[in-house]
């Protein structure tokens, strides 16, 4: 199980700032291994409210997790202040990859990276193919390499 | 059952700010009822630390919430950006009283209010009197009227 | 602030058991003042849903929560096992008020006790009276005295 | 991104069974993607319970989750009943793995599956030995093949 090493921020291409609560601190006095999961999926959620693309209501689309993994570097705690880092992988018709980075405070190395793989769907849960311009958008947060 | 009615910002004595999170929403698509008790939470904790006396791990007291109650005037939902608003009630020997206000974005009347009493133990559970200076700090929250 | 005595369970007429959860503790190691209020809501919406009025989608009618309390007597901490009991107070034309007594394991002193004020709603929020039915289950479930 | 089918009950070493709440299901009418994670974690946790080595203080050791994923083949929502499956996969020096199933009600198809890798710290975090009675019991909950 060689694990990869934390990644700076610079791995980055979007930042997001969320703020820690109390209760977010289990019986260990950390953030509880399902809050970082809270955190990169508020940080998706306010991407696409940004785009003007976040059909909250399901009405039209659904954006749903198919897939989800953290990796845990070190511990963070309330009160830290959580700077998400995010970029997109794979591209696919109807799907994509968020991958993201969770620093605490005014560190460069994260502390807990993972990844969010989505695909939208229409109402009746069926796969539809993404429109242009939300999958430009989705390439500009691409990094090269 | 005559309802208050909604509070204005000046109110209160002290503010902080706090963002919501995507599942905050329930399927009815507000901010859950549970929510507002976790702002409340999070932002008497916020005052705590400020103050440096929020001792997280309970080693030498624990501020303790023994009532606490919310009136819910209006929705708010995420993504909304949320204004605590803190005030003290009552102040006794071991214990007092935080009432508060949940404002949204830039409103200035109260979507929702509530209050947190709390106790002052000591490690075994045992109420003990408080300090000087919290009571203080207490006191300089308290409004005239 | 006289506080009322803990209530046993047959102030109570209806029951329902939750389980607890490993991060419902928070730091200090016991259930967090917003998890009551999480097992209030679950006991209600099991209740609504097993008379088969629960409208979850909110599509012809909502029930929500206009004012929440709880009296904390006691703490509670996971893995116990949690009873809820409930009565209803007051009934409205378009409001009703649920009252909460929580129970660990087999303990017959309540742990904290609360309330929830609601009101039916339609999907344009506005109150709606009672349908009889409904307002027949609720008085079934109010105790003299 | 070719996905795995979902597995079968038979998949599974050890079950536990797991209530949804109301505020489980997010504005999408569904268990948000972190609630699996919450489910894993309180499965575990009552593993450990009743192996009697659940030390929630941490007070000589801590099981700390430093990698999970999960896989959501098909939704689950409030009032599903959750049955969880459990099996041991890796056992290292300090570390392993337990990776699970969520059944809903009835079903014997997997609507979610995932992992925690866990390691065991001492209370100054780093990692010890398992006990041999420890890695035992995790043995005994790992499958042939």
């Amino acid at each position: 199980m060689a694990r990869p090493a934390p990644s700076p921020r610079t791995s980055y291409a979007w930042f997001t700032t969320l703020e820690t609560r109390w209760a977010d601190n289990d019986q260990y006095g950390h953030l509880n291994n399902t809050v970082h999961y809270g955190l990169f999926d508020t940080a998706v959620a306010r991407l696409h409210v940004g785009w003007g693309v976040f059909d909250d209501a399901g009405a039209t689309a659904k954006d749903v997790v198919v897939e989800s993994g953290c990796i845990y570097h070190a511990e963070a705690r309330y009160p830290d202040t959580i700077h998400v880092g995010l970029r997109v992988g794979h591209i696919g018709r109807s799907s994509w990859r968020y991958e993201l980075g969770l620093y605490r405070n005014d560190e460069d190395t994260a502390f807990a990276e993972g990844f969010f793989a989505q695909v939208q769907t229409d109402p009746d849960g069926r796969p539809c193919a993404l429109a242009d311009a939300f999958r430009a958008r989705l390439a500009s947060l691409q990094l090269p390499g």
